[in-house]
């Protein structure tokens, strides 16, 4: 049994609070509405560990065993300073806070900084299940402060989702590695939605089927290697019926998508690292144009819409719909290749030294992208795989068997005015990666020609030199 | 005649000087090597301006009249900063430090603060034209302290490049704005170059064209709509020959891009505005994957190489070639379209209240970007057109008729392996902006199944509400 503090009462707070109580630790509760903490406890009576309200900071502190570890579950920025500065004065050289929230890395690494600084541990861990996760286990990554770790990771494994026994909970590295984790998991979520939207929006504009139909298409993907909590909920999330007009819920959901802003970041952060997230910045941007409704009305006034039925360009309906789970399982390979080699790049910019296999297996359970595909991944970083996981034969080669139907569907797609921006960067992202020999040569003609910028000869490899441009006066 | 100084006598800076000389404007030179700022007044002492050699800053300052404007061509960083904090304790009130460098906004906001607290005045803008630009006329983008921008317009328009008489040179607001504009300038010169790179490898690996041939078609393109200086010098890029082997040099330079960070710069400020921006992106990712030669060539080992020759996919040469050109025509002007927007909302964001028609009207000559399209854009916005481009008369006639022959290009380089990036990103764009009915629904319905997010009925606008989901416990 472990005694822990939990500042932040709020959803995620409550879960958690109950998560670990039920795992037989003692949470000590501190809210700015007590009533909130004293819910919580009343809720709890009933499971193993003690739930205690605490009045204020200093009741807080004061229950709890030394060296003392505090859990911060409060809205990322503000909030969580606010609660860092106050507890700072308070606590004894050892102690630890734990951020559990939504927090960008960068501001984490600061955080780490300037707790460590006071004598104080610092853990950033980005959890990821929701509200229902937080209850029953999520998937926790934690960075910052090694020596606190040993402290807490047993009740956090406790509280932790596991897959086939194994506990989804690591601590990654220091600073804010946990936090960009964690980013990067939600970046690749993105792209994973995204691809559901674009299958979506194809079985619906380009194959004229009806909400049901499609539910039951995304159902029977899960016997196969798509098999994932996001596919399983596209499938429900479909197949719901609006109880007030008995009409599929989906049909009925406003189509301006909302962001809180780990995507984003994600793509910011590849784009400083130089790594290829195309398939995220599709997503984002997909999620940027939806939000402008009234503008794509006023574009579809003036130009048409853009999806148009795409008949038997695919063949039959259950020949599209193999085409569409295969396009998804090279698109998804995909997004996966691009997501760790962002992590690789950051491990290597950062000195993380993260170990990718390990955060594959904290993929595998909890979190919202988890899946069997993640257990494959882990599989290949244990054997000492190739970072770029597309040359791992078990991904070679499905690569190998899917790339044509997602050549044929994109090729298609386009052809029909079908939005396949996630999908195409897939496939746009293979086959530059792929191609020995590329265009930039022109992209160097014209810096060196307008700037002097230099550029390399073939058969002379290792000298910047210049054109023989007529262009005087560089 | 204005009497300027000048800091920093390198390829750029020598050339400014030369430029301001021969426009009648007197020169303080100051430069680490003082040998290199006589090498300048050397050469220009026919020059109808005088180039005065100074010793040090002291000298140079003395040798200003009041209020002093000392123009900054050093690079952009750590070697600006020092020149600044030299100067700050020397300079009088009023006195203006003027950074002609290829500075980031963010810290050129900082530095106007910085140096404003002192007392004195600050401009951050940004040239573009190469040194060649310099010398002859560059396109300048000013931003920053406006009450200094009165006293040296006079030599700065003198200085500029001029499009039908009109000098290129501009203020457009305070703070980081100039050094915005001229990001976003060279952001688009980013897509625009890809958009080169891409037909460039379609006739290369998809028609099989050799470098004579591809000069002649961007030729050709010059007495189109596509007439601009980066088709010209493709054109020149793609003709010239290497003195030692006698072949193309195209064929002889190395396909790895080098970057500098500004269009890198200009997809992050878009991604934290929510502008759309996947041209520059398309061509950020371009780049990056190209610079990884061995990777590449790794990966065609394994999974074949990827462009294929095209056949009659798109008919005839000279039909494929006018598909080609109308391809560009329509990416162009999605990019353009991309380009303003993300101007606009930094506009609004920042309060900026830039003027995009003049914007514009700068970048008609003396950039790397100019073309008469820009005069195109610039009559636009001056009649009060909508903020939204592609909804102007003249460019949606244009993308009508175009858009079906870049749908038909992407959709034959997709099924032929190409690379189309940027040529798919402004097909995409453009038909997901015209999507009135969009596939967001499902990510909002995802994001509201797993995370409680709430979305928006369209038969209830405006609540947020929650799906008649069966996975309790939210």
């Amino acid at each position: 049994m472990t005694h822990l503090g939990l500042i932040g009462v709020g959803v995620m707070g409550a879960s958690f609070a109950q998560n670990l109580a039920e795992n037989g630790h003692a949470v000590s509760l501190l809210d700015r509405d007590i009533s909130k903490a004293q819910a919580v406890a009343d809720a709890g009576a009933d499971l193993a560990g003690d739930l205690i309200v605490c009045e204020d900071a200093q009741a807080l502190i004061n229950s709890l065993p030394q060296p003392r570890s505090i859990l911060v579950l409060v809205p990322a920025g503000g909030p969580l300073d606010t609660v860092i500065d106050m507890l700072i004065p308070l606590l004894s050289q050892g102690d630890l806070i734990a951020d559990l929230g939504n927090s960008n890395y960068l501001k984490t690494q600061e955080r780490v900084a300037r707790v460590e600084a006071a004598g104080l541990q610092f853990l950033g861990m980005g959890i990821s299940g929701g509200a229902k996760g937080a209850r029953i286990g999520p998937s926790i990554m934690a960075g910052g402060s090694k020596d606190s770790w040993a402290r807490v990771q047993g009740p956090l494994r406790d509280a932790s989702a596991k897959f086939e026994g194994e506990a989804c909970c690591n601590w990654f590295g220091p600073g804010g590695s946990g936090h960009f984790i964690k980013m990067i998991h939600n970046g690749i979520e993105y792209a994973d939605m995204q691809q559901i939207a674009e299958t979506y929006g194809i079985m619906r504009d380009g194959l004229g089927m009806d909400a049901t139909e499609i539910a039951a298409v995304f159902k029977s993907w899960m016997k196969g290697p798509l098999n994932s909590y996001l596919i399983e909920i596209a499938a429900e999330v479909a197949a719901a019926i609006d109880p007030k007009t008995s009409q599929p819920i989906l049909d009925l959901i406003l189509d301006k998508a909302g962001q809180k802003g780990t995507g984003r970041w994600s793509v910011i952060e590849a784009l400083h690292l130089g790594a290829p997230a195309s398939l995220m910045m599709a997503a984002v941007e997909a999620r940027n144009i939806s939000a402008n409704k009234e503008g794509r009305t006023e574009m579809q006034a003036a130009f048409g819409a853009s999806p148009v039925a795409m008949g038997a360009a695919l063949g039959s309906r259950q020949e599209a719909i193999d085409i569409l789970e295969n396009a998804m399982i090279a698109a998804k390979v995909c997004a996966y290749v691009q997501g760790f080699e962002v992590l690789k790049r950051a491990s290597d910019a950062f000195s993380w030294d993260l170990d990718l296999a390990a955060i594959a297996r904290v993929w595998r359970a909890g979190c919202i992208i988890r899946s069997v595909f993640l257990d494959e991944i882990s599989g290949v970083f244990d054997a000492g795989g190739h970072s770029n996981l597309a040359l791992a034969p078990i991904f070679r080669d499905r690569l190998m068997a899917t790339t044509p139907d997602l050549q044929r569907l994109v090729g298609a797609g386009v052809m029909h005015g079908q939005q396949v921006p996630a999908l195409f960067a897939a496939l746009g992202y293979h086959n530059m990666r792929r191609t020995g020999n590329s265009t930039a040569n022109m992209i160097q003609g014209l810096r060196d020609y307008f700037g002097a910028h230099t550029f390399e000869r073939i058969d002379d490899l290792g000298q910047a030199v210049n054109g023989p441009w007529h262009n005087t006066s560089k």
